[in-house]
């Protein structure tokens, strides 16, 4: 029996890309639990002065390499750098809270990552969010309009207030417990911690 | 045959613990040649106004619980938060490179890296650094007094500038042939694209 993981997640972020986008797959191989837990990444680094990219020319350039080659270790299709940064987020992110309630949160955000990747589309425009729910399944409509709501809202502004209790600062974050690992490349590290309470060895 | 790893790196970086605290054990594991390249990892960060931990708490309390778990998964040493920020790094730096010219340099580092980390001593401090040199049987007058040169500091400021070329922005950063790879999480990646040019396979 291991401990859930909760994923933390906000589509501002590009290295979440990789994280949904494996997701799946690392579900099936080890049968780890996740719970999903979007939040607003942007709110919790405009707050702390956290600006990873945006105004750093080196940085970016070297992001959009790495995670072309990391996308390329897991297999993931890369296009090329994406529209960045997006614009407003908070209805991309209400939508995924509302998965997380419904049940095809991961399914949405794989989806939503695929357009703005491959598809090099805004996904901070409700056009986009609404296609994806078409194709889904679901109606944009229904989901649009309860995404919009200022309880929907006010409940995503409580996921990032826990977030920040918690020491969350970005975009993939995955809690075990009272553990808290950063990024993409400590989604292994957060499993180890989720079955045995330790990092595996080297 | 593999492509030699360029390990970049400056005294004032807190990763740089782990990555020059395991190099000689991943030397011996895997046989990789590795080409020391201190420099100041300060200036460029300042250009760049890359202010990773020093005004964002969260991270910072979050950087140091990072490095214990990831030290422990090497099976290194780790005894608290150290002394952070350094102060004036530019000696450390300088008698890095000197190190680098002599043949000493991994053995320099990793020694100043203990009295940092686990003597909890200042490393910025002139005392530290000839006890280090002291130590390790070398003359901290002639060395001390070398790395102080105007000659030595330029080429330390060169060597910076030939980091900035290649897209160096952190410390520590390996690079492998023009593919950069930055921070110690990164140290297997850049190893696997010295054998293989890719990423090793999950």
């Amino acid at each position: 029996m291991t401990t859930p993981v909760e994923f933390w997640f906000s589509i501002a972020s590009t290295y979440t890309y990789l994280s949904v986008s494996r997701m799946a797959d690392v579900i099936r191989q080890t049968g780890i639990e996740i719970r999903y837990k979007p939040f607003s990444v942007r709110s919790i680094m405009v707050e702390q002065n956290n600006i990873p990219f945006r105004t750093k020319p080196v940085k970016l350039a070297y992001m959009w390499r790495d995670i072309e080659r990391r996308a390329a270790l897991y297999g993931l299709p890369f296009a090329g750098p994406a529209p960045y940064p997006l614009k407003d987020v908070s209805l991309a992110d209400g939508v995924a809270l509302i998965g997380a309630r419904e049940g095809w949160c991961l399914e949405y955000a794989a989806a939503v990552y695929r357009r703005w990747f491959l598809g090099q589309q805004d996904v901070s425009e409700d056009k986009q969010i609404g296609d994806v729910l078409e194709e889904m399944g679901q109606s944009p409509d229904r989901v649009i309009a309860l995404a919009r709501t200022e309880a929907l809202q006010n409940d995503l502004c409580a996921e990032t207030e826990r977030a920040k209790e918690l020491g969350v600062f970005g975009s993939p974050t995955f809690v075990v417990g009272r553990e808290v690992f950063w990024g993409d490349d400590r989604l292994d590290d957060a499993i180890s911690w989720a079955r045995q309470g330790a990092l595996r060895s080297g």
